[in-house]
């Protein structure tokens, strides 16, 4: 039991006060956790595209049945890539104590509802992502405070905090000799974008695979295909800065639709007879979304989306697309559970079968952490690791 | 060798002179075959919508890299759900012989193009379905005409005329006890849908299925649904004319999209607690096939689109629904090969395990071919089945 426990502690956070604008490091109070919860210390934190986009608020997610519109969420903490230490426990949790190596993540797993028992998903009934919810699950209230103020939480994770406070469902523990200012890329990117490419779009050994946007989680998807054993991985992006890196992942050829004057799609197909095997999409951008699916060939060609679309986009294409036997479907952290599937992962990367220091390209201390924003907004980071510590 | 090999036959012929108007039967000169062709007597053959969509040719077909955009082919004789008997074959046919009971298909297998020799695909290379082609392969001329004026053929197919010359790769051969006024519905229809269902929807046992629309393909994708065990399976259609024979086919549940104020994905969404397992759209009808999208549960839902679409149409919807983890497809032909398949269909026709008799829910003679496009337009008939001999 660490002197802490079950006390309110104060501590410093990247708290976002407005869209757009530069986080500001305050000191917060973080309140104990509950039934079920845990807090975390967190020791080395990354940055994803998603809290970029959430930070921006320029987009709200829409969808009919399941997430609920809402006005932006501020002031906030953001972060959802992470590796930590648990501080305290809340009341039930069993699968977890203080001294524990942990990774947060941004959905989790009860193992106990019809998706969890469900061999083919991975989106828990209670613990799915929720890009909207700025509050805990158990009282619809946050942990984290300033002078009273609450601070709303991101993705149940807020890992932008030396301290935070997460359901215990969504928390992987892992082997403590992992060095989690490496494990902590598979806290989110790197395992969206490899599980995409290797639990969903899944290409046959000698099949060719295009990958759409080459950040880490699209380069993940390269290293994914490389790893299937694809005979050519085609990279296109509109940055062409991120050729160069992108070798390193497998990618055989770069297209960059800027250079041409007919569709993505028709380029690719015209490169490969008629479309790609597969086709991974990490951009966010719908446009490059419908080329994805486009550019797959007919018969039994298969693209998989993974990035984080706005409010207002539409994914639209001709019905003879489908009809002449193309698929498409999504997928959220690569089809991975959070804990039954991600303590493997680890262990992959200690046994040297799993590249990640390759994805991580910066890194600051916690103070400089709006550098890494301006890191990923000019395209030259994959990801730049924060240092909680120094 | 019967004595009309190598010869012109004169015959009669349903001819489609001006687009949406009655067919008028005329008497046609059908050239003999050429290389890989063959010449067929038509005993028996059906309306499918198909035939009626580019008989109307209010639509044409769009699809950037494989269909070319036409003006609409007339004359031309339509039909393309027939059964019949070899009546001579071309230089280099040898599967097919005089004497054959056959059923002519839509889109062909070649057996040696890499779909051929996929596992995955049906939609062969050089005789995959065209609808834009009104002329046979072999020399690009039509092997129909009057007065020496061409007559276009449909799909390769043309079965609205007692001879008709398609390519030996678009014919089945099947067992010659079969009865071809009935057998005939597996040559597009019926095979279709309980593909769409059984190859590529896949329900598992207990699985819910909803199929939108309830013509001869949907009732068959329901058919394919009950024989897979499906717990539920809900029938939708505008037309609540479909739903009493519906039950006949396994059908469970109706929902008629006109008796609703919300989109009829949230109402079967609301039906079964977040979207049903597997949904197959048979209507050619764009919003139809959107909701049958956005009404498979998030997760593991998988929706496979069948009907035709329109120039025009666009499938649009949000991305999340995908991020969700929903799938979507599409198939030709319910993924069958023509010839490698469709004999085995037949056989289960005749071992009893395959009920065809109910689709057939009209009849007439060649005469009267124009009351089968009024029983279809008027959502009366599933399969009227055309008697070339009286
Ligand atoms: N589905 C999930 O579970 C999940 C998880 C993590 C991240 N994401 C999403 O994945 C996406 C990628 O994340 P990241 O951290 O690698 O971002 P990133 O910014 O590092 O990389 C995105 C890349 O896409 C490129 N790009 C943008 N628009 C493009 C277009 N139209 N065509 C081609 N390339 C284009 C950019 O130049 C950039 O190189 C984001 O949308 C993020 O929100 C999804
Ligand atoms: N993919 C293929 O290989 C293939 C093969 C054969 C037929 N088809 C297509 O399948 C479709 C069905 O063919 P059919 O012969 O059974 O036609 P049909 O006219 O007998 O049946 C279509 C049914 O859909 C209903 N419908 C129309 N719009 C609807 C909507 N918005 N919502 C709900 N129901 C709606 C109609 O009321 C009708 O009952 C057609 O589009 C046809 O062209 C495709
Ligand atoms: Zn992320
Ligand atoms: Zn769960
Ligand atoms: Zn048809
Ligand atoms: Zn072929």
């Amino acid at each position: 039991m660490s002197s802490t426990a079950g006390q309110v502690i104060k501590c410093k956070a990247a708290v976002a006060w407005e869209a757009g604008k530069p986080l500001v490091i305050e000191e917060v109070e973080v309140a104990p956790p509950q039934e079920n919860e845990v807090r975390l210390k967190i020791l080395f934190t990354a940055l994803c595209h998603s809290d970029v986009y959430f930070w921006e608020a320029k987009l709200k997610l829409k969808c009919p049945f399941i997430l609920q519109g809402q006005k932006p969420l501020f002031p906030r903490i953001f972060g959802h890539e992470a590796g930590g230490i648990v501080e305290s426990v809340g009341e039930g949790v069993t699968e977890l104590k203080p001294g524990d190596h942990v990774l947060p993540i941004f959905t989790g797993e009860c193992k106990e509802c019809r998706h969890c028992k469900s061999a083919e998903s991975n989106l828990c009934e209670t613990l799915r992502f929720d890009n909207d919810r700025g509050h805990m699950l158990n009282d619809g209230k946050t942990r984290f405070s300033k002078n009273g103020q609450p601070i709303y939480h991101f993705l149940g994770t807020s890992t932008f905090s030396e301290y935070t406070v997460a359901h215990a469902g969504c928390v992987a523990k892992i082997n403590p000799e992992a060095p989690l200012d490496k494990v902590c890329v598979l806290s989110c990117g790197v395992s969206t974008g490899m599980g995409a490419t290797l639990n969903v779009a899944k290409p046959q050994k000698g099949q060719t695979v295009a990958v759409f946007g080459l950040g880490a989680v699209g380069l993940a998807a390269c290293e994914g295909a490389r790893m299937a054993g694809a005979s050519r991985i085609i990279g296109v992006d509109l940055n062409p800065g991120r050729f160069d890196r992108a070798k390193n992942f497998g990618v055989t050829e770069f297209v960059n639709p800027k250079d041409h004057d007919k569709p993505v799609q028709q380029v690719i197909a015209e490169m490969t007879d008629g479309g790609v095997d597969r086709a991974v999409e990490c951009t966010g951008s719908f446009q490059a979304m419908i080329s994805a699916f486009e550019c797959v060939h007919d018969g039994w060609g298969l693209a998989v989306l993974v990035g984080v679309p706005s409010k207002d986009d539409a994914f639209m294409t001709h019905p003879m697309n489908f009809l002449n036997e193309r698929t498409v479907k999504g997928t959220i952290f690569g089809n991975y559970r959070p804990r039954s599937d991600i303590p493997a992962r680890v262990e992959k990367y200690m046994n040297k079968e799993l590249e990640l220091d390759k994805f991580i390209t910066h890194s600051v201390p916690f103070s400089e952490i709006n550098k890494a924003f301006d890191y990923m907004l000019k395209g030259e980071s994959l990801r730049c690791v924060i240092r909680m510590e120094a």
